[in-house]
């Protein structure tokens, strides 16, 4: 069985954003893949050092979100980051391989960097690409799946794993070169209609939200601007709701555009139908929340166990690589 | 019993600037603190990860030159960086509280870079004052022996220190902030008269020096070039020779000066009475030397009962440092 490496940042609760760009395919993956989520709450340091409340709550979160939706524990590994040292280590190792100025120049970083208002960045910051090589290899990923903002990532960790291989392996491959399992879901777009969806924003639907949460969100979306009347034409293209309906009303899109586009429902009904699509969507995560919410010492035993068996694993890789590095007594 | 932390980069052998500078020292130090020596083949991956066979070999070299100036194993605790991973942690941690651009502006990684002839630093090299913070702090070291060179290092890691306290302490004092030991040693010159001592540039005495070794390079030393004659008047000022014997024949150094200005010791004798003096110095190293290289298996477990004895002191520190920061199930 391949093995795949995905995850969150544990800066905060799961959106619906994040369940159409990643969780979604997770479900999927989990009977395909021996996979490992990680809840990457070392990687949250790097912008929110200063909130240390708020990343270990949202260990918490994170891992509920992700087994909210249908992840299943006695499939997939739930690994927390700050328990594997072996990540620690390969990140050391790792940041001799890869220049100042490659990071520099990495485009995600840049445009993170002018996102999150850096003037200066820190050391930390710069290098967490380096830190995702050790992500993905101290498990030995095969696959690991991406958007297309984390690219140049991959190709960061690939160049060092060549590197690595290059240089200590004498002809042979000790660490997995990995793959991108590049996502085909386009970024959802906030209920305002700005193209980032985040909390700060509050233009998101939590996977936590409550249905009347949700059905107030998706009653004040914006809609097309220049619809006045309900028996208006629409213009689908403008419409958030619209986008929404793409992902989650998937089958009866093309439907719903036609009778905007006619005239032939209004706001408020086309409103109700997403409303409908995600009470759907949302009423097994809602029943499997209140089961973990319910009972956090099983959430508390998957997280610990997955990082133990992800230390195993770590352990294992780390012993070959220092071994062909020749770090030994 | 207040705790030291020093060592040196496992990237060669040892010679006598390495002494004059830190070794004799320790010497001194070691009944009087607990002190720790770090054999740092992570910080010799820095700059010498291409060479690995190289940093292997120097382990052994550097702990038995340690040993041979007469550290005892029974007071010192000899400590193998690459085995703590409490450091690597540490470190990953600590990249979040320095900015990439104070790490650039540090004045000797500046220097460093320029004599390693570095176009681009690496990432890794960039943050070593990031890691010695941790390897200073990992033992919760009170002193840390340094040359001018280093303060800047050690400024680097008590601000680390003190904002780690700040944001995560709630008043405590978490981590230790250390202070540095500011050596009065001189660096020692080359025997050629260039101001740096070094392997490459084949001007240096090693411990390991046989007798007939240093003889040789001690004969072959740059001493007044416009000194001709035996009976000329010399000018010490400019001879390498005067130089050793200010550090290696201290309580005859003036007297020596004063027959080299008059024209009454000749170049000869006076690099005699230097050989003199070092045979004196290095025979008793040279008796530990043969001792602990017919018996590599005694260095070989002062090294990891040292780097067990550290890794137990290094999952204590890090367990503080977690809790303090929340990091946790």
């Amino acid at each position: 069985m391949k093995r795949i490496l995905t995850g969150d940042r544990t800066t905060g609760r799961l959106h619906l954003g994040h369940y159409a760009g990643s969780l979604q395919n997770r479900v999927k993956l989990q009977d395909e893949y021996d996979t490992m989520i990680l809840l990457a709450d070392i990687q949250a340091l790097t912008t929110h050092f200063e909130r240390p409340e708020l990343i270990y709550d949202s260990l918490y979160d994170v891992a509920i979100d992700n087994l909210s939706v249908g992840l299943n524990p006695e499939k997939v590994t739930l690994v927390q980051q700050s328990q594997i040292s072996a990540i620690a280590e390969l990140t050391v190792f790792y940041s001799m391989f890869v220049s100042v100025n490659v990071l520099r120049h990495n485009p995600t970083i840049k445009t993170e960097a002018k996102q999150y208002g850096y003037a200066d960045m820190t050391y930390g910051f710069l290098g967490y690409p380096v830190s995702q090589a050790a992500d993905i290899t101290f498990c030995g990923a095969d696959l690991v799946p991406v958007g297309d903002d984390q690219l140049p990532h991959m190709e960061q960790t690939r160049k060092i794993v060549r590197r690595f291989n290059d240089l200590y392996g004498d002809g042979n491959l000790i660490i997995k070169e990995p793959q991108a399992l590049l996502s085909k879901t386009p970024r959802l777009i906030g209920l305002d209609g700005n193209s980032k969806m985040g909390k700060s924003l509050g233009n998101a639907i939590y996977l936590s939200d409550t249905p009347e949460d949700v059905r107030d969100k998706v009653n004040a979306a914006v809609t097309d601007k220049n619809r006045i009347r309900a028996t208006d034409k629409g213009n689908p293209e403008v419409c958030t709701v619209s986008k929404y309906h793409a992902v989650f009303t998937e089958s009866e899109y093309e439907n719903i555009c036609e009778l905007c586009r006619n005239g032939a429902i209004g706001c408020v009904a086309c409103k109700k139908k997403l409303n409908d699509s995600l009470t759907q969507l949302m009423t097994p995560f809602r029943e499997r929340r209140a089961f973990y919410e319910d009972n956090r010492h099983l959430v508390k035993e998957y997280i610990m166990e997955g990082s133990k068996r992800a230390n195993q694993i770590g352990a294992q890789t780390l012993i070959q690589v220092k071994d062909a590095m020749r770090i030994k007594l």
